[in-house]
């Protein structure tokens, strides 16, 4: 089989220009290769627009809010019309909050700590950790990995109505995953939530950067994203949404900015007043920069067309499918069935393939990044993988101790910067790896799967 | 009197390079001015080099961690030798964990969760809110402000001696004042909490900018500060020190990345086994341009050397102080005295002025940037103005409710990167307005005190 796109349509619009769209690695066989960034579901490259605008502000950066000076001024004017633009990029409902966090896990993390007091979380198992594991404290209930969006919303509202004492509750569901890509029904997931008196939050992580996202429209409390993911990689992320449980609950981080009175107390101690808006959860200076580069993505985005995005993601996604149907050994992963509509993201294992290898091969011989391992969602993962109880697997964490694990997988994912030809090598890549092996040899280095270049 | 910096030892350094150095602003008064950046206690403008590396490694940003791909091991590579390279600007000890957070704020946050139980903390009144508020569900005793740095170490010994029970115990202490600039004696306070059996962590939000910060020399078992303040402004912050409490502590942020392994449990619900080093606080993908920002930033000041910085810095103040010595109602804010060694902070009230409305004249009328308020350090500003209990003021939050202010101050501060000119301009225009008055009248718009255009 030729690799071609012939079944992309050559009208919709090309890539949004991104940062190192030029960078070349070199290649263990020879010779250098521009690198096919093809990890975008865990960091995407700036947008070139996002990375101009960064650069146009960076010599106006100032001390945001009290700063009396004129580039504090503008730097605070910045920063809180970057709450504006992200309000209206999530077509929030008046009244919402938007408070700029560090990340997706740091926006949960932080909704985590404004439960009301006996707030139930609901989540399934198939969610990324950071959606599973913030709720310390809570009762969670760990909904069973469904198999079709229908069968979730079932699921959902049978263990909500039947919640013993039925008292407040929330959702916490994925637009996208993380490993399938699949599309979750978040619009009927939230109209189940609300039927039963629960509150739901969106993590729209890996949804954001590939569809609009309507608070209103979906009917969610909250939406959580990140800019990394969202081709804004400057350590800001977002909580948007209701502003009760967040103006009731105690500051996620206690300092200046979130204090409006600190005060010596009769006994001795520090009395402090708080703030009620999206202050009352900043505390510490602002990362104006990371602000602004989301709202400059967003604005970005918003102007390139969703549809158009999504349309050529869409092909982009067709390529890899039609381009690996006939290879043996290959199996994508999925919940919901193959042909299940997803964002550009795909993970697959190769019989008779360990996934680092494999990855690692692609790295080396083709200058493909993508990522092995079990993308923080290892009940997912293991699920999908059918583990035995053995899996294991590092997820993100430097110290990896590779000899451990016995299951883990391929992810493949891009987005509004990829071009066809990284697409198009990634297929054809896959090919010959199967057909004919790596070409080099590899060996585990602190933990990486590594061309071992003593061969 | 004229002002001249004749008193500055010619030999000392020029400024380094910081962003923003040409940008001009405009004045109410007609015509440009290049903008006189002097609120580096709040956030410093970034270093030239440090910019220059960020934008450097732009085009190679990639997915940290588990990615296979060149440029996501370059990364990996990337932000833990940022790690190595704070571990080394601090001076950190064998073991010691650097633990890149957001900010100061966040990294006493993170601490304060992994307090051992029944841990009690000691503080001065005379801190940040950072250091004053984190200890959420400690005992927290606040200690009045002393008069001079040994009264501040015969206090602590005090109470330290005093506690009851005679249990586990942190202090929290500044390095420089984040209002007064001076500085504290923070090898003697050290020397007094291990002399009691407690522990101490170091604010050196303020002092790292300005002078070496050596952990071991120093005897502190942690370092804080923020990215914002030592000209790297994007988002990061760091904790680095002992590894016991961290790794004892529940993981900061629950997560990806802080997750070695989940599993669901036998109840349905989700086992948890938390990652021991660094990555236990990390969760989340990191915020990797920030901690290259900060390692940059480190090599950059240790490369230009503190002892000059420190001394062109010194000399600058001595330009503010002789600079302002005879004009009528100016007077310093401080605890130790005028003449007690300090960073470039200094805070003033100017009698007869409302201290916003000397702030935006500076900015209006000259194209100076300083900061007015109470600096989130209220019950020191309260202190040192002689606060009835009526003052009040906002911190940091855009909603200020400026009617409320009685008591407020005006902070000038300075650092790498500022020219002498600027400091020349500001002592010079303090002296026009407390001679002349302001040029042009002003009025409070949404809490700002601003130029009343309309007049």
């Amino acid at each position: 089989m030729s690799v071609s796109t012939a079944a992309v349509d050559r009208s919709v619009r090309t890539p949004l220009p991104v940062l190192g769209r030029d960078v070349t690695v070199p290649l263990v066989t020879g010779g250098e290769v521009t690198y096919a960034a093809l990890d975008y579901a865990a960091s995407a490259p700036a947008l070139q627009r996002v990375w101009d605008d960064v650069a146009a502000y960076a010599p106006y950066y100032g001390s945001v809010h009290r700063g009396a000076g004129y580039l504090s001024q503008l730097s605070t004017d910045l920063f809180e019309n970057a709450r504006r633009t992200v309000a209206e990029f999530l077509d929030c409902r008046t009244g919402d909050q938007v408070v700029f966090t560090r990340s997706t896990t740091d926006s949960l993390n932080l909704l985590a700590t404004a439960l009301p007091e006996d707030c139930e979380v609901f989540v399934f198992e198939t969610e990324h950790h950071a959606s599973l594991l913030p709720w310390r404290g809570a009762r969670v209930t760990c909904l069973d990995a469904p198999d079709s969006p229908r069968a979730a919303v079932t699921a959902l509202e049978r263990a909500l109505a039947d919640r013993d004492p039925y008292g407040t509750a929330l959702v916490c569901v994925t637009g996208a995953s993380n490993v399938t890509g699949e599309l979750w029904p978040v619009r009927e997931l939230a109209a189940a939530a609300h039927a039963h008196g629960a509150r739901i939050v969106l993590d729209a992580a890996q949804l954001a950067p590939h569809h609009p996202v309507s608070v209103r429209d979906l009917d969610v409390d909250w939406v959580v994203f990140s800019g990394h993911k969202l081709y804004a990689p400057f350590g800001s992320g977002v909580l948007a949404g209701r502003a009760d449980w967040l103006r009731a609950a105690e500051p996620y981080l206690a300092g200046g900015g979130a204090s409006r009175k600190v005060t010596r107390g009769a006994d001795g101690g520090v009395d402090v007043e708080w703030h009620e808006g999206a202050a009352r959860h900043e505390a510490g200076s602002p990362n104006v920069i990371g602000a602004y580069a989301i709202a400059s993505a967003c604005k970005a985005l918003t102007e390139a067309g969703f549809e158009a995005l999504a349309a050529r993601e869409e092909a982009l996604v067709r390529v890899v499918r039609d381009g690996l149907a006939d290879v043996p050994g290959v199996r994508f992963l999925s919940l919901f069935g193959d042909e299940a509509p997803r964002v550009g993201v795909l993970s697959f294992v190769v019989e008779g393939w360990n996934s680092s290898h494999f990855a690692a091969a692609l790295s080396a011989e083709y200058g493909i990044g993508v990522r092995d391992g079990l993308f923080c969602a290892h009940p997912l993962l293991r699920r999908l993988l059918g583990g035995d109880g053995r899996a294991q697997g590092e997820c993100g964490a430097p110290e990896a101790a590779s000899g451990e694990k016995s299951l883990n997988a391929i992810r493949v994912s891009f987005g509004a910067g990829t071009p066809d030809e990284h697409v198009e090598r990634f297929v054809r890549a896959v090919r010959e790896l199967v057909r004919d092996g790596a070409r080099w040899t590899y060996r585990t280095v602190d933990g990486r799967c590594v061309p071992d270049v003593s061969a």
